[in-house]
């Protein structure tokens, strides 16, 4: 699954066999390490970046549950926030809206999940890997856009109401914005890995 | 300025000076050729490269143009929107929230610009090349999130007040929300250059 295509490891196994001492280093070979500080040569640059793209692997599947949890919650917590007289969530367009893309992140960060959990047991990948990449960035940057939208747009309504009634539909819409805040920090950070991924085409 | 570290083009000018020739190649070059589809190897590849940077160049300053012209917009017609009676922006916690946005968007793309200006005439850096990266990416991402967030929340209390009486004020407050969007759109397109910039570290 990982391929190793550092260009300085590239470098080094390319040269004669006689040369192969990644310990000893020449001159020149230290200004170029000092320059691209972080990836590293040899042996010991080729396990950090292994256990750097290991962890990333991990966290990432872990942001596409927690974000799969928070959409989920944000999603059932409006639809079930019905308690008669004005506190319906279907008369107010703030909570549709976030009602909507509740469901439009569970359904995204559901397929995500599904997916790459599968690619993770057969080993097999449903896209090619540049798509897939291209696909992971732009969905999880636009899911994000979107939850902040819609809980941005929910936050004032409720506080206005709150200061006329505190009552357990105010609770339950609070709840939800509350829920979409942190779905869309989650697709946050999820975006900014997928982009790594992207533009390094490291194949995590 | 634009530094080549391209893998491939080091391994063309590593290998002996018999051996240099761009338009033939090996099998196994082929291959990996094939791998890394869109960067290229040799003169060609190398031109391809900087005709790339330069258009990213061009278009990151003309994004930065754009951005201070938007959030500057949003924020002078917000301020100016005063009508008296009820037709006050400061009356509403959204429109105080847009504004607040408008000038702290105008402030930062004014600096990042005056910076970028700066550094295309004389030559010289303020920060080093990673830190401005940095910088750069999570200033435009986190910036992009603030205008849409603050837009959002503006648009509900408009349509409610369209509603009931279409006049200047609100005619005002919805084109401060329109240049709001259009300066989130700028800093949003904004930010992936700079994650691409941060990524590949390639100094453009």
């Amino acid at each position: 699954m990982t391929n190793i295509e550092d260009p300085g490891s590239n470098k080094h196994f390319g040269s004669p066999p006689a040369t192969v001492t990644p310990a000893k280093s020449t001159p020149a070979e230290t200004g170029v390490r000092n320059q691209t500080a972080g990836t590293g040569f040899g042996v010991p640059g080729i396990l950090r970046r292994w256990r750097r793209e290991d962890l990333i692997k991990r966290g990432y599947l872990g942001l596409r549950g927690l974000s799969l949890l928070f959409s989920l919650l944000s999603f059932i917590i409006m639809a079930s926030n019905k308690h008669g007289d004005w506190r319906q969530f279907d008369k107010y367009e703030e909570y549709r809206y976030l009602l909507a893309i509740g469901i439009l992140g569970t359904i995204y960060t559901g397929l995500q999940a599904w997916r790459q959990v599968q690619e993770l047991y057969t080993g097999k990948n449903l896209f090619r890997h540049q798509t897939s990449a291209l696909v992971d960035f732009f969905g999880d940057q636009i899911m994000a856009y979107l939850f902040i939208s819609a809980a941005s747009s929910a936050v004032p309504l409720t506080n206005r109401m709150r200061e006329g009634a505190d009552n357990i539909f105010t609770d339950s819409s609070a709840a939800s914005i509350s829920m979409g805040f942190l779905a869309f920090l989650c697709l946050a950070l999820s975006a900014m890995v997928s982009g790594y991924k992207l533009s390094t085409q490291s194949y995590v």
